[in-house]
């Protein structure tokens, strides 16, 4: 299978590395990134024959079945309308876009062209979470009652990207709001936002918060709650867990090793992975191998267009709860 | 130190005998229950030398310093009146009342008279609570960002109960209510509870949830969440964490024994206490050690008036927040 | 039950304290103590109504069902027939004696007179490791192969003690040698013991070791491993696991907490506890209970003569195999 | 860099493939093996040019610098020698003879050529006994008392290869004697072997055992024991403790993930990896990393030829040992 890997930048390039060493069944044949020249030494290390600073390189291309677009958010809508009106099956970094209307006319687009759309919700193929999922799905912990998520970084972005991520939470709770849905198997009904800047004075000053409690209600009946912080100087810290009627299921950090020291001192031992590709980089992988195994066998992908937008809508909602200081249903922003 | 104890039913009995087994400095000397003759036996055992039915006698009885209100929460707010007016020492059960204003006649009693009032939130002195208490006051979460309780019985009360109980966020929440300014070392000022009838319908009909989020705001910035149910079917679930500018302190379940078996199916090990009495014991012994403790030293009791007072205020604002679906500020029900 | 306590040192008091507060079928009538003097406030404070500087006074006592004989170890084997020859059950703290003719002259005086005789190898009936036999008695680990102990104190006994204490194997590592019976469920056939002296000189120069791993074959075919130090400046060390044909399970130290802080500087936890009666209080207890209970209802007492014989042995393998360098079996030494 | 892979069995083919995909600055030129056609597909999937049957192809290569020896053991002292001869640095996985003669042999060749060799003791480069070894050598653990190994594998090989595997000590435990040096920083002085036959009496037909406790005494004073399994149920338990004068640090085992399920029967975890691969993988990449390393920055490699000798004489000594039924030292071997 022939790739073309649009946006070289830091994930671009993470996504392009992965698929190369770890999925023989696939190549990047085509890499499109308006700095090109920045890239032509990791390109050639990978031995990817193809630069370009122009992607229809890649969407003209017939040779080339899928697209990765790993490309700035505000381009992702746009591409994906593009590569679906040139039959390309489409893998798209997260989010689609931060507006409601721009997401469902790129889904619009997708679903005319019948090509596969796959967003890259990559926490979804941890092995944890997944592991979570599962329990949940052998109905283990029986109905679901209460679904709980942890989620802090190590440190805040730079104030910068800050400004155009689209706050804390379509930038960071996003990856929580499609977590929530992976783990109840249910959709959010109604939302409540509560936030403080407890970090970073001038995190408020751009108007985000730094730390955030959000309470969910479920169709199904179940509630959740996400507790969110900018900054865990110890590492990452996502903890999830689902609570039923006959039990729960919960996971801890991975950590770099499982080395404990008890001395005078105390019990001593590792700290979560600080480094986002230390934690994250095999959930990559499943990701991408998820998407062309779909491609090849002609599956529904496992993370959806509709995947990309719920997350969307959950978080616009908490916006504007945390505006109001009110619970918001998601009608009211759909 | 001579002691009365008002009260004989499960709870006070319970005080009865771990503080004639435990605590050589002071010594039940009149046991007062309206069920006198079914506990004859009990306080014989006990080596308890007087048992009535009229509380009258130990208030009346000089020699008696102090007393254990156990009775039922509805008799405890006028218990406290009379026995600050007959100079005792007073440790009374939780809750003082549900009725603001019948607390906050008793406290202005316990003031005039100028006698100590310790009110039973038995968990501040459990080995786990105590300890995050100590590490979060050394500074070493550095500022407090977000406080975050789960807890959960391993079963609902009898239907009877519940109705008499004052609702969930009084009787159960109500030890969370504590534990959060406990632990976060400030005063809640708003309250959004979320609610739900996920466990027994028969509970919904009463006019009471099972199931309930609990958002908090605290004066310093710092935010909680409080996460209930009354159905944990693998036991008693109360795990806490504090998470501030420098860190996150957290504790586990307590557990019959660490034992962990590895075989095929997987690694088993034992599920948390089961039982109210396996898991809380200790820190009812130490409650009334620190009791006994700060009327023999004239000291501050280290759970007062006002700290019974607050959880109730805190519970009657979520009830509101419950009913209103909306955030309710402490003033609104002080 | 009417109970004689011989010997008020640090061990009888604690078992006269754990009586008294913890056991309400029985009662210590009286309590023999060459220093009585020194324990008349302790004696009274438990209310402990006689008090005297000869055992006789127990032994002659009709009253009285049985004797704890808690003295130094040099006269539990003359105290032991004494009792049994007037008739008394009798609970007697490890070990019996360090010389196998003593023992086995003791015990047949026991079986000659009828009475119940039990050791006090209280870590039987700690939660952990009574919890690993019922595990192994299950089936559950299947067959057993390897019996795994490590044992190590916080710190050595001062030199005075470790003159007269029997050596390393006779005064620390027995209970281990009974714990390995008890878990393996089966006899020591055979020891080979290597030792050293790593943590203090003036051990090695009164004949003793303070550090040694020794390993053993059982009769059914498994084999076992004792490790253990004098010093482990974290606190009591007390870990077991039996591996079997079907899986394995150990069992963890026991903590004050569980707290656990995260913080730039890493996970930092309680260590074990490192006060000798914070570990093992509750299996005193226990042991008390059994006794009692065997005594009342007539049964076998949970810990026989035979079980206190046996562990001398293998300390006396043990001791062979060190100084000869090579491995002993039992049938030698007995 | 150029390398050659000699030898495309199980674990050539492993070694060719993580050098493929994880190590960049090297690449496999040439790959020689007996049953070349069988690895054909293979070898054009990783895009490896060259493939041969006869292993003089890449010792003659002047443009090969390295080669990676990964046929069967009989034939590792003799193709050391070769290689060393045309000048080629070494990767030789372990053991590299049973014979202590035949690899001083292979060592001198080594020694005279001046070129690099490295064993393939690929344990020492995994996360968990990495961290330890770093802890040890900060002098965190103090002076070393005792050092710990559990190791037991999942199942035993076929009855095939344990014939003529050299026997467990040789094959299987030769890993923890190399360990025990790795985090000991000392050498074995004497060793002491204790086996049965406990899994299945076909591996006592065969003159193995397939269960054994090995106690050793280490140059520093320092004592160490490792117990061996063939087969635990439940899957790869490798796990170490180094306890000594200032604490302990021990590890766990790895898990596919952290997922605990708590229900009325129990809480619930996932085994320990059951698969070689799972469990080691990373280990191997790091082990090629640190030889290529070396080659290209002209350093010792981290596990050397005597590092290839030291574990065989311990497993002679304890073969001697296990026959002869004593301790016995290792100069008795050497």
């Amino acid at each position: 299978m022939k790739i073309g890997l649009i946006g070289a930048g830091r994930l671009g390039k993470l996504h392009g590395e992965l698929l190369t060493y770890h999925i023989p069944e696939a190549e990047i044949k085509t890499v499109a990134e308006i700095y090109a020249d920045d890239v032509k030494g990791w390109a050639k290390q990978l031995r990817i024959l193809n630069l370009t600073t122009d992607y229809s390189d890649i969407l003209d291309d017939s040779e080339i079945d899928a697209v990765l677009i790993c490309s700035s958010t505000d381009t992702h809508a746009q591409l994906i309308i593009e590569a679906a009106n040139a039959g390309k099956h489409i893998f798209c970094e997260k989010p689609i876009d931060f507006n409601i209307e721009k997401i469902q006319h790129a889904l619009n687009s997708v679903k005319a062209a019948g090509v596969k759309l796959q967003i890259g919700f990559n926490r979804r193929f941890d092995h944890n979470f997944k592991k979570v999922r599962e329990i949940v799905e052998s109905g283990k912990v029986g109905n679901v009652h209460i679904v709980r998520i942890t989620s802090r970084d190590p440190a805040p972005p730079p104030l910068e990207y800050l400004k155009v991520s689209g706050g804390m939470f379509l930038d960071m709770t996003i990856h929580d709001f499609d977590m929530v849905r992976y783990l109840s198997m249910s959709e959010v009904e109604e939302v409540y936002a509560q936030g403080a800047v407890l970090i970073d004075p001038a995190i408020g000053n751009i108007g985000d918060v730094d730390t955030a409690i959000i309470t969910l209600r479920f169709k199904n009946g179940a509630m959740g709650v996400i507790d969110n912080s900018r900054q865990a100087v110890y590492g990452y810290d996502q903890r999830v867990e689902v609570f039923g009627s006959k039990g729960y299921v919960e996971v801890k950090n991975d950590f770099p090793n499982s080395a404990t020291l008890s001395t005078v001192e105390g019990v001593i031992s590792e700290k979560p992975h600080y480094f986002f590709l230390e934690r994250y980089k095999m959930s990559y992988v499943e990701e991408l191998k998820a998407f062309v195994d779909a491609v090849a066998k002609d599956k529904e992908p496992p993370v959806t267009g509709n995947d990309g937008l719920q997350p969307v809508l959950i978080g616009a909602a908490a916006l504007k709860s945390l505006r109001e200081r009110r619970p918001v249903k998601i009608q009211e922003v759909h």
